[in-house]
């Protein structure tokens, strides 16, 4: 029995009901009895309603001395082993974020650890499109489901505002230069005070400083000086930073703006992303304090000026409002599972062209408050691949010197045998999709780690495939791999689980290896990468070579590398032996890394023909959200 | 000296320092201190962090029985008597905001009276353009100035969200109609569930209604009421939905989108609004509880059937969640002013295209919570014309239904005599402004109520240019007209305008009247409107002519009227006797009123050449937001 104040056993029913249902059955505790569990003082967290508050960043400076708990990230085997074509089928919420929700409640609930669970915060857009929420599902969830699933505390709309203000900024300054001398346009950047004297904002510093201009005086510029001071002189055609908007709008994608008659017929060609694509989005996944927020959004790289340099945030003098816009955000909020255990919900961004973990921020406070022999348990986006390569080789290339961790924490791989549609044993099908399971493993322990295997179990499996998929899982060599029903059952039916994950977090032998050093040339990077995915080789085009040139020219070559892909697999069309082809390559700057794409990465979602929102609405009653599913 | 607990006096220094240095030289109290001094039990609001907290608006449940308080408006005059073109430089936070929060820290903490102020939220997009914000100025602020100017409890973000759903709704259901059949379209609507059957969710017997359909399952319709259903046929031309943002993004007025391929062609002109002009805003602001919402968002009219008729919210299936998204953000925020008394911050619909005022639920909760005996204090955008002329005759005409308020209540006029621009004694042109002075009491006394005005005094003003305008003002029917120094002594400054005001709420002797009634002409409202601007006439552009005639067809014209126009004057051009010229007439139908266009209103602000943004920037170590104006 669990020592916890705050953990509470729950009555299940079967079949499993709506997981709004089993959300809207359960009673939240008020959020600062979860705070209280963690030791959390009132001065540590802001309160958000009843249910959510945001822990302060402060709290890692009184934290500072004490040690950290075990760290544990759950992953998942390629969406579907039985093809592309059926991602659609499969079914959303009993995956990693279930998994990873259904570890902790055992572990909290049943196996008294002291557990924090660190999760992203979903996208709001598919909320009303096709997926509906993210909160886990049936008995492993986070509540209440719909303050999770829509707005939270309100971050996302926050990098939406941030990401949008810098765009407003790129397109007025290249508006107003077009029409003013470098002598007005300097007056003006520079205004007088009331007492006729110009002087620089703080801001302006930081380009002056770039251009290796020492003066602090407005007037003690020359001529040449002013021009390029005052002149971005931004290349249109370069700019790489899009609008961001949190809603599945399709029509966004390709836009042409500028078109009203005050404009000038300055039009543009441009788009919107998802907001969760927003580099912003990736600062705050990345970031290790507020400073650091600061610095890397004004580093920004937003395209070139016509000459090649890279023209960034703090150039067009907006970094020090984007990151005030984004001072509420870069606290992670605090949530409860249906068991009550503590969750933190921290960032998000779009797995397919950034790395798609939840916060560092989040895992260091969660480290802390968990301390020695305590878990922290966090999921990395989509499969092993493309989610646990990121994981490993750009979050925790970051946070492992944030947080001076020397040995790498467990992986645990949550998979299912196969799909609802397939409702008769069929165990040669199984061993099949096994393949891809074996390569997830191997992928991953080649960072260090031991690799537990979670067997989500469904009523139609049968004992003879939970079996061959256990077999599989160990003779590819994962630590353990276990059979649990958490969706089912609640935290009850991952029990075997937490045990196998503790035994995991005990026994690290080994420290975190990256798959490459940082020093070495993009194109070694992206090869390596390739490499693991199965492919022989790598092919570049025209449009990627030259983009690998300027970065490398600009002195970026020494980041992390985050490919650009689909969840669909490993590979981009064949399991082993094949040429990855690279269309593009682009970087996010502030945020830390280079992404080369392969193939076509949407990054704003559409509306299907009957979308999710069909079903939503409020009981104007009692002010409960009815049809979130 | 006043009872309260909670008020505090302040140290004033000379001369009056930056507002967000005398913002941040005092420590706000802990919100719930403000909320218990008006008996609000914790139940009653949710904690947003420390300084701010969302009223519920079930405490009206609690309150029905108990009397209101009176009701104070606080509108301006025109904001410089000495030509529109001089705009820029009156300077902002000395007008109506400042003095509603003086006048209430008079109330309240020198007059100790219960009070209550109740204000607009800013837009987020010009604290960072030309203006900075907006929560008064000198020693009568609302703080945290800093988080009442960003962000705030989130409700502009959720009206972006819900607004910009509904524009995806409105091009992705074009799109969809256009490749598919009715019966497909109808099937993808209506899905089969795991047994085979289709059903109707609830959303969509709103539609069947509409049309007249009282069937209740889907396998029972004809293929023409199939057709019906399912193929809303929006004319493209016709919809008046925009997209918005709290950003100042010029280059998106005018915009195309859908140019990616995957959107097939279907290219269209549109463009984004500033989010505080978009109507869910105005429903905001107008809506009596969660239930109306719900009706009101359902009912918002996007466009037209190519056969003319209008397609609502509903019909997109969409109303429910855009309640839902709203169902945080129709809770009041309650703040404090400088010298501890409470504010309500709700809504604040562009005064441009809507009535511009704060919310009526917001009035309501304040009424009921300071009784008989205390004041409310509100204000109404720009001048007596637009400003008092909406509040009364939109605002008013929905509140008072609601509140079953008999008696108008007093309001007051923000004056000053002359710009700063000139610092010589000139009694002679104070009395040339006083005309405007004098059309504004005029009008608003109109309304039944008793007009205080209250003229504001700076360094530079003299003793005689002062008495010129307490002598107007009189002369022009003022109940009193009152010399105040808020802004530079804060409530201490505003004592003889509170005893003004007091004494006006206890000698109102009429009902409040409107300028019109509800169930005359389009026409005629217009005409009585433009009359009391001192108009001789109304002159109709063709499409105007074209958009009465379908709105009084479609059946709504018995809403009230929203004259959308610039804030610089009373008249188009010219001060009496001129031709007012109608544009076009356009409706927010869910939100409740029609508003011809009077001349170009820019719905969308842009960002000058060196915007607000430069100065601002985060101090690192303490989180504080630096060179807020």
């Amino acid at each position: 029995m669990a020592s916890s104040k705050t953990v509470r056993k729950l009555q299940v029913a079967s079949p499993v009901p709506a997981d709004i249902d089993i959300a809207n059955s359960v009673e939240p505790l008020h959020i600062s009895e979860i705070a209280q569990e963690l030791n959390l003082k009132p001065n540590h967290y802001d309160l958000y309603g009843k249910y959510k508050a945001k822990v302060l960043l402060s709290v890692l400076d009184e934290l500072e001395g004490s040690a950290d708990g075990y760290y544990v990230v759950v992953g998942e085997i390629t969406r579907t082993p039985l093809g592309e074509g059926e991602i659609t089928q499969y079914p959303l919420g009993e995956g990693k974020s279930t998994t990873t929700v259904g570890l902790c409640q055992a572990l909290g609930a049943f196996l008294d650890k002291k557990v924090v669970t660190c999760l992203r915060q979903p996208l709001q857009g598919p909320t009303f499109g096709i997926r509906g929420g993210a909160a886990g599902g049936g008995y492993s969830q986070v509540i209440p489901m719909d303050e999770f699933n829509l707005h939270l505390t309100g971050d996302i709309h926050a990098i939406t505002a941030a990401n949008n203000l810098l765009a407003a900024a790129i397109d007025t300054r290249i508006f107003h230069e077009a029409s003013q001398s470098d002598k007005a346009l300097f007056n003006r950047l520079c205004p007088p005070n009331k007492e006729g004297e110009r002087s620089f904002s703080n801001i302006m510093f930081r380009r002056l400083r770039k251009l290796g201009i020492s003066k602090t005086k407005p007037e003690d510029l020359t001529p040449e000086e002013i021009n390029r001071f005052a002149r971005l002189d931004i290349d249109p055609a370069s700019i790489t930073w899009r609008r961001v908007m949190d809603v599945n709008d399709r029509f966004l994608r390709k836009i042409t703006i500028g078109q009203g008659p005050e404009e000038k017929g300055m039009v543009r060609e441009t788009g919107f992303d998802i907001s969760v694509a927003s580099e912003i989005m990736a600062v705050l996944a990345l970031t290790t304090s507020l400073a650091d927020t600061r610095e890397r959004v004004g580093k920004m790289v937003i395209g070139n000026s016509k000459a090649g340099d890279p023209i960034t945030a703090d150039d067009l003098g907006v970094g020090g409002a984007l990151t005030v816009l984004m001072k509420d955000a870069i606290n992670p909020t605090l949530m409860q599972t249906l068991e009550g255990t503590p969750v933190l919900v921290h960032a998000g961004p779009f797995a397919n062209i950034a790395h798609g973990n939840s916060s560092i921020v989040a895992d260091k406070i969660a480290l802390k408050l968990v301390g020695p022999g305590g878990i922290v348990v966090t999921e990395a986006g989509f499969g092993a691949d493309i989610g646990a390569e990121k994981f490993m080789n750009i979050k925790c290339r970051y946070s492992v010197r944030a947080l001076k961790m020397h040995g790498g924490g467990p992986q645990v791989v949550a998979g299912k045998p196969l799909d609802h549609a397939y409702l008769n044993e069929n165990v040669a099908l199984v061993e099949a999709g096994c393949v891809n399971l074996a390569r997830h493993i191997a992928n991953t322990k080649a960072y260090g780690v031991n690799v537990v295997v979670a067997v989500n179990m469904f009523a139609t499996d049968s004992e003879a495939e939970l079996n061959a998929v256990r077999i599989a899982a160990m003779a590819a060599g994962a630590f353990d791999a276990v059979v649990c029903s958490h969706h089912a059952h609640g935290g009850k039916g991952a029990v075997d689980l937490g045990i196998a994950v503790q035994r995991a977090c005990e026994n690290v032998t080994q420290p975190l290896k990256f798959l490459y050093p940082s020093d070495v040339s993009i194109k070694e990077k992206i090869d390596t990468i390739a490499r693991s995915y199965g492919a022989s080789g790598v092919e570049y085009s025209e449009e990627a070579e030259k983009q690998i040139k300027m970065y490398t020219r600009q002195g970026f070559s020494g980041l992390p590398f985050c490919m650009a892909k689909t969840q669909h697999s490993f590979s981009h069309n064949a399991p082993t032996g094949f040429i990855l082809p690279i269309r593009d390559v682009r970087a996010s700057i502030g945020a830390g890394f280079i992404y080369p794409l392969v193939g076509t990465i949407s990054t704003m979602l559409g509306l299907p023909t009957r979308p999710c929102f069909y079903a939503i609405d409020g009981d104007t009653a009692t002010g409960r959200v009815l049809g979130l599913s």
